[in-house]
């Protein structure tokens, strides 16, 4: 390992200094960029730096400036296409202005989530995004661990109460709320929502649910919350049958489940990508089609969304706006911007194509 | 500026070791966890380091121990369900020995990557796996720079000519070729090929664009080459016409005009998951349905692909242990193993499904 650890270093600055032929405070003052140096003295200490290949460190470089022109993000799960977008607006937006993003995913787990703050505190990121999987204010050490050290951090996709912070976010109650609308506009009452408040055995009331839609991630419970706005604002009662309450792994068969009751949903919200996937899948293994027999909104408005036969109706979701404004929040910060905390709400799209009927017009399927 | 950038520091060895009221070197061992320190002293240096926060910096951890714990992973495209996929299994496989991955897109470019390989030498990764878009032996300084320096580096998804490294990759030739080969026997002939080599005009022979594929990045020269195998083999002479040219943006309409030639293509071979989306979307705008007037198959077996209706026969790649596969590469390489470099090129699973019809059996469709 020694001299693999060895060659991993650049020549020291004394080195670099020495091969130049000046002193070490002349080829410091160079190398960092910073007091004065005569034109001459610069020129060979460039010329010798090149030449021995050195590379100032995060360290020397910070310490120098206080800057390393890299961000740290924290990603719930980096193969989720949302945080993919996502990363794309933060990436296009550093590079833009010579930073470089750095990401890390953490599965949705707080220890992952804890580790990923200590690597990037390590690596002397100068801001950190997160999209976190806290809920609480006592899971935060990690953040405020951050913050102690001069680190600013912005809250991506996910508030957390009690923490005071830069976020951005989606307006996730509205959207939610406006897509339950829609069904009921055509004609629904029966409107079922997927992924709901996850438990690990059935609730026996929505009371029940919205206690557990307490401890559900900030995105999840807004859109949960729109959900049983919309549905009350109209006159109908929510009901737990038609909310999933599994994890993500067999929601698909909640959903299945729900299609087989003998008054089955006529419409599905499905909160995200894996959700309509899965309630596609249910749709298919019970011989359903969709719009005629189950109307379909979803989040997130995938590429395929609008290939499928019939075009999906979607709630887009501004992923790569998303990254966008985290990033130039964090940069603000970054460069000493010192006002009270902002939450940005970005408003979502929706776009109707053919995956929701109206059920005024049509005779009950036949079971 | 001043005040953040002290903020960010931890304090040093030095005031730990006079808070705990022990010498400078037993607080270094202690903290450095190397050498002999007597077990009182040990607990208050750890009591001390506690008390004020202190946290090892990457570089003084690396001086000590060789070792930072972390990979750079450079991926093509974040965003890319492909790279997305195997940046999970690299972080799982990551997480499970106490790693952590932090990942850096770089949107197929070459100066990006520059960048991102400086980022992780600065950093101090124990070793990087990158998929590379640099295409000759002499683009790829960057690749050295980190191997002269004694960071291991492995090669995902794309081998480089003339640079001999651990290369963990699928079988894209024989996966294409398979392909052709299942359509051909369905009795297709006339069989499209989409993304193919791109160019600024329409090549002008099969030649030109197996020349332009020389150029192309390995991964998706593998497959052009396996297309143009299987239909030589079969007999079948390949056409220019059959062959997209255009950048990403606009293949969507090559294949647009594809199916508007006089004698169209009753086959489309898609390269990646892109590929098939503008393919699905060239149909629907040329109102044509698959499999009765084209057949279809495609690259990376993206979820949605089987709740299309009829589903999609895919080629899977094993995503997730490319990546597993390459950070057991680069890890070998991280403990010292220093054997000849490896390619390990992993088999792709071909799924069929709905989206391949048999012509021998079926009448043209009118025009």
């Amino acid at each position: 390992m020694s001299d693999r650890s060895r060659s991993n270093w650049s020549p020291t600055v004394a080195e670099v200094a020495a091969e130049a032929g000046v002193g070490k405070a002349t080829a410091a003052r160079t190398l960092g960029n910073y007091g004065s140096v005569s034109p001459s003295s610069r020129a060979r200490v460039l010329a010798a730096a090149e030449k021995l290949r050195y590379r100032p460190n995060g360290l020397a470089r910070s310490m120098t400036t206080g800057i390393t022109q890299t961000i740290g993000v924290i990603l719930a799960d980096i193969s989720n296409p949302f945080f993919a977008g996502v990363m794309r607006g933060i990436a296009d937006t550093c590079e833009a202005i010579d930073y470089t993003a750095i990401a890390l995913s953490t599965d949705e787990r707080l220890p992952a989530e804890r580790s990923a703050m200590d690597v990037l505190i390590d690596k002397q990121v100068d801001g950190i995004i997160i999209a976190s999987a806290a809920v609480r204010a006592d899971d935060v050490s990690h953040i405020q661990d951050a913050l102690d050290r001069g680190i600013p951090v912005v809250l991506l996709d996910r508030t957390i109460r009690g923490l005071s912070l830069d976020s951005v976010i989606i307006d996730n109650r509205e959207s939610a709320r406006r897509a339950v609308e829609h069904f009921i506009a055509n004609g629904h009452r029966r409107i079922a929502f997927t992924w709901g408040p996850r438990s690990a055995t059935r609730p026996d009331s929505i009371k029940d649910l919205l206690d557990m839609n307490e401890l559900s991630l900030w995105s999840d419970a807004e859109r949960f919350r729109g959900y049983i706005e919309a549905l009350e604002q109209a006159g109908i009662e929510p009901v737990t049958e038609l909310v999933t309450h599994g994890p993500r792994s067999v929601a698909a068969q909640d959903v299945g489940e729900m299609l087989r009751l003998v008054d089955p949903p006529t419409a599905v919200l499905a909160t995200e990508t894996e959700a309509m996937v899965g309630t596609l899948r249910a749709l298919r293994l019970n011989k359903l089609s969709y719009p005629r027999d189950v109307s379909l909104i979803g989040f997130d408005d995938s590429p395929w969304a609008d290939v499928m036969d019939p075009p999906l109706s979607m709630i887009a979701q501004p992923m790569a706006q998303l990254g966008r404004d985290a990033t130039e929040r964090v940069l603000r910060r970054i460069e000493g911007f010192a006002g009270v905390p902002v939450v940005d709400t970005i408003p979502t799209q929706f776009i109707e194509r053919g995956s929701v009927s109206d059920v005024t017009q049509r005779t009950p399927r036949p079971r």
